[in-house]
């Protein structure tokens, strides 16, 4: 009989509660438009697709308000037109920092791996596996490829979003034109006419971002065009629930055939038990690819064209390829959902359009910036990571976290590198994408193939690339939030397996916490709440009170301190010691200020082998609020990080 | 650009929503109740604590609807007043297989070490660490255990519930009073007087469950009382965000100091990014541990000595045992909560209470029908568990899936084994709560203990006990649902490690799945959607079409088919192969049927090895619905597997 006598505290309701992100600090005055009637925001954002959907997230965690912050789409519920389907690994390890992966790690289909299949040399086998590779090769936190239905992506983050914003997307809400102005109210240059239920309204706003896909109304306003080649093979894709004797259905595969060529990509499970698969199809007898500088004639012929695409005819041509195997619906009503595409690899210059005083006002992130093949898997996920770039650096100029560059013409060198970064990234994409699609449209390895193209060259050109399209392998050039100038002080260059640079994401590794001797990975201290990471990598002379160690964190401390509170957090990482470590034979500041955040690196999995770092020498890394490294350093170099983060934080008060 | 021109089913947006587990099949008419204006239900449950909510949750999702299943409270919201913090691993691998473990695996307080701390030999010390153990150490699908808030994992709960029913908990809804009478309406014979909102009704339903806590209503009105010993010594407990420079804080503790004793529990991290702490605290001063039988003048006395307990002397007495260091709240406003208690062992001789024809009518569930202290970690989870082994046997008997037994009274023996399961395991539970806890309580290894038991005992206990506060080593007897008459089959016996044994759950183990190469883990294959499992263990003949192997998972198969559908899942395992494995090359049932539970046991870990089975021999295993094997018998001995099953199971029609 248990027998109590209790008193609560009345803040002890609020823990039963999910935890939510910390707002960023903001130095700016907060927002107070002017009460005139007129509606005002800081940040208006076209469309709610993954990309819209993502930065209304991210900008809604990091504190803004639904005044400052509104997102409209002109449809009425979710997105049901969205045909993207994969998640990369990065992907997921940026959704497990915003506490939002479970669903998907639970319930998508999981690629693990990716079978090719060619002719065969034996008649009687028409077509056989040649080779079948894992489909992530990086080291990566999540080793798989998971595939789900976009509308289900899109449900989840707006189900978090909801969470931080009390309106949410509001929508039905069209962008009618928008236009630039400075001269009429200068602290809310950008005006936007939207149509709210059939009304007529302008509003303003200090920054428009334009996630309005590929026939993006903002980009057009801008005067912006995608260049680029324009029209690719006709392919027909389908969904459904098939019934089929092909051994590898459950696997993403690559089959060339004689009679043409099928990307199999397996779906997730659904609700009566049965798993989806979705087939892409090459329709090689009805169009031959377009001219490079497609024009509004061959638009409508290529539309002609596609429109002779039937559900039949997919089905028809997947039958043939599959051969001697048969594969069909399970059922007449087990097709979800087919279409026709051509889609050419096209790219926008400009992601930033700026107002005359240098600062960037309108922004295009997602399909309005670039298009390209969906067989590689990038859409969705390149989308939402422009956002993932640009949200932090939008919010640090609002807040007021970051200077503006008095010898750039008044820019906000922060800013300006979304474009940078992300342009350059679209541009490598479509490169890829372009050798992959072709590849893959081609008739690779059989007599019929135009490039000439082998089997193992396509395999290879799938491995090489595997670090591009499995979002882990991406690299930013040097700018001013990738500083390599001490690139000397890390041994090793094979970067996608884990060697520090400058100019990509800090892969994880398994660390075990001092404190409780809780087995963590290093990306849960990466939460996506904006922040930047001092990471210190210690040398194995922490216990010399008078060692490198001790005095480098003690002035990394007060460097931290010197900064907007909260803004920058510290990770210590320790090597194997040739002492028993406690919280008494170390500097005291260790415990103050990272007591939960003070890792061996060497009893889980060694971080210094993995980063390339001699713990004899240790490091001091900063990394991005996205994950990504900005510099690496001595570990001593405080000077250096100074100078790093000065340019582009601004100092506390 | 992208082109493309698409059609959609219209099912297709249903993609967008999170999975439904599907409903069980139900054999006995849809429950249909006369249109008298009496209300009727099969099931009420009283309380929605965290069993009454696990039961609630687990009929459910069973199919049970609505008008068939309700759950009363007499609390106007969620639960305030809990107290239990700690999530066991079993616990947790049940939520898992519920899809509810998310919120716990990321925001909870993971234990994974256990100091001891006791009085030093060197008096400038006082107190050192003597030993740093594991928290969890037999195998687990999770290698800690969780703490978190009760109102926290209830609110967990209830939004999972509220995807299968619309109504959910009925609040500020008490029972009065309850009775049985089969003379009035023999189909529903269980009348309960409730108060809706201050005005008092009496239901009729088939069965109602008690979980209702210790104070139960339901417990009393059947006429059953808890025995056993009555009380413990005082404690105090605190929840706080503390101030200390204990080396241990994150650890969980047991410190034995010459001043008393505290039990630390790290707990979660709070929207504020501190970390509270759960102290235990031992109040000697006040009060000896009453005699075996209290009466209720022992109990008023108790009442009053608890009542003198005071923050500020739990708060005392804590800083006195840590010294010489110290702890005290972080700030005035740092404590959550806190409170005295005494708890003694005490066990209901039944917990089941039946009409005259044998049919169970009342059941008892949670803290309503065991008690013990809450230091081992055990109330939330050994309560939640009740539920979890009642929910599936209850909904059997509803649905008309288990036969009434003639010669045995006309009980149901599926239902019978609750009581017989889960009484057996609290009184297991208290006899070890018992020793822990007044181990605990004594000054252990020092010149005061009373019981004379040394610190390495007292470590012994908690070593020797961790499969049994874990969740992980609970075993049920032998009984119709645990058939252990091949136990020879098996070779080890170290059963917590895994090795099978009828009346203990499955180990998870990692597999490779053959159709798609995922890395996945069994216990995703028994997810807790009330259906059985047939695990098929092959032999390394696999490849030889009249071997064991094959004619075994044809026999099976067809097996299966005789009992309701769906109601029976199959998993099959196969071993390391002489040659290499191909769906052509092995029964076309296996694809048929488990084209997506068909695993490869030893390309990740050896599940061979594991569960004891030899490769050459195989085995076959049925797993219940609640994860539990019952019963593993020879590969080929379908007449065995068929005999166990009929037993329980009603055939198909």
């Amino acid at each position: 009989m248990p027998l109590f006598t209790e008193n609560a505290s009345s803040w002890r309701d609020l823990r039963a509660l999910r935890s939510f992100a910390p707002p960023l600090p903001r130095l700016s005055p907060k927002f107070a438009p002017p009460d005139d009637g007129i509606q005002r925001h800081e940040v208006i954002i076209v469309g709610a697709g993954p990309a819209g959907l993502m930065l209304h997230l991210l900008l809604a965690r990091y504190g803004l308000t639904d005044q400052s912050l509104l997102c409209i789409d002109s449809k009425p519920g979710t997105l049901k037109s969205g045909q993207a389907d994969g998640i990369q690994p990065r992907t997921l390890e940026v959704f497990k920092t915003l506490g939002i992966s479970d669903e998907i790690e639970n319930e998508a289909c999981q690629m693990w791996e990716f079978a090719f299949w060619n002719t065969s040399d034996d008649p009687a086998k028409v077509i056989e596996r040649r080779s079948c590779v894992p489909e992530v090769i990086p080291p990566a936190r999540f080793k798989y490829e998971a595939t789900i239905h976009q509308g289900r992506v899109e449900r989840i983050i707006e189900a978090d979003l909801l969470r931080y914003s009390q309106r949410g997307v509001l929508r039905k809400t069209k962008l009618i034109s928008m236009w630039i102005d400075e001269s009429v109210d200068p602290e809310f240059p950008v005006f936007a006419e939207i149509e709210v239920d059939g009304e007529l309204r302008v509003v303003r706003t200090k920054h428009l971002v334009g996630a309005d896909g590929a026939h993006s109304v903002v980009r057009r306003a801008v005067g912006l065009e995608l260049e680029g080649q324009s029209l690719d093979y006709i392919w027909g894709v389908v969904d459904a629930v098939v019934d089929t004797n092909f051994p590898d259905i459950r696997r993403r595969c690559a089959i060339h055939s004689s009679e043409g060529s099928v990307m199999v990509i397996p779906r997730e499970r659904i609700n009566t038990g049965e798993y989806i698969t979705r087939l892409y199809v090459n329709i090689p007898e009805i169009v031959e690819p377009a001219s490079l500088d497609a024009d509004a004639d061959l638009k409508k012929e290529a539309k002609g064209r596609r429109s002779r695409v039937t559900l039949e005819g997919i089905l028809k041509q997947a039958e043939d390829v599959f051969k001697p195997y048969y594969i069909r619906p399970k059922r007449d009503d087990a097709v979800d959902w087919w279409a026709a595409y051509q889609i050419g690899q096209r790219v926008c210059p400009e992601f930033i359009v700026k107002d005359h005083t240098g600062v960037p006002r309108v922004f295009i992130v997602g399909d309005a910036c670039h298009t390209h093949s969906p067989k590689a898997g990038q859409g969705m996920n390149v989308s939402m990571m422009d956002s993932y770039n640009l949200a932090w650096k939008l919010a640090y100029h609002i807040n007021g976290l970051t200077p503006r560059s008095v010898d750039m013409g008044g820019s906000i060198p922060m800013l300006d590198t979304y474009h940078s970064e992300r342009h350059a990234n679209a541009q490598r994409l479509i490169d890829f994408d372009r050798k992959f699609s072709s590849g893959f449209s081609d008739r690779v390895g059989t007599a019929k193939s135009r490039s000439g193209m082998s089997h193992s060259e396509f395999v290879d050109l799938f491995n090489t690339g595997c670090g591009f399209t499995s979002g882990c392998g991406v690299e930013y050039d040097e700018n001013i939030l990738v500083d390599r100038s001490s690139a000397e002080l890390i041994s090793g260059k094979d970067f996608l397996s884990g060697i520090l640079r400058p100019g990509r994401r800090l892969l994880n590794v398994k660390l075990k916490r001092f404190a409780d001797g809780w087995h963590r990975d290093i990306q849960d201290d990466l939460a996506s709440t904006g922040r930047f990471r001092l990471l210190l990598l210690l040398t194995n002379d922490l216990l010399d009170i008078a060692g490198v160690s001790a005095t480098s964190v003690n002035s990394t401390a007060t460097l931290v301190q010197q900064f907007p509170t909260s803004l920058l957090e510290q990770i210590i990482v320790y090597p194997r010691l040739p002492g028993e470590i406690t919280w008494e034979n170390i500097p005291r500041c260790v415990k103050d200020h990272s007591e939960m955040t003070f890792y061996s690196g060497c009893e889980l999995e060694d971080a210094y082998r993995i980063y390339g770092v001699d713990p004899a020498r240790g490091a001091q890394v900063v990394v991005r609020p996205d994950g990504y490294v900005g510099l690496v350093t001595e570990l001593s170099d405080i000077a250096r990080v100074d100078a790093y983060l000065s340019r582009i934080i601004t100092r506390g008060a």
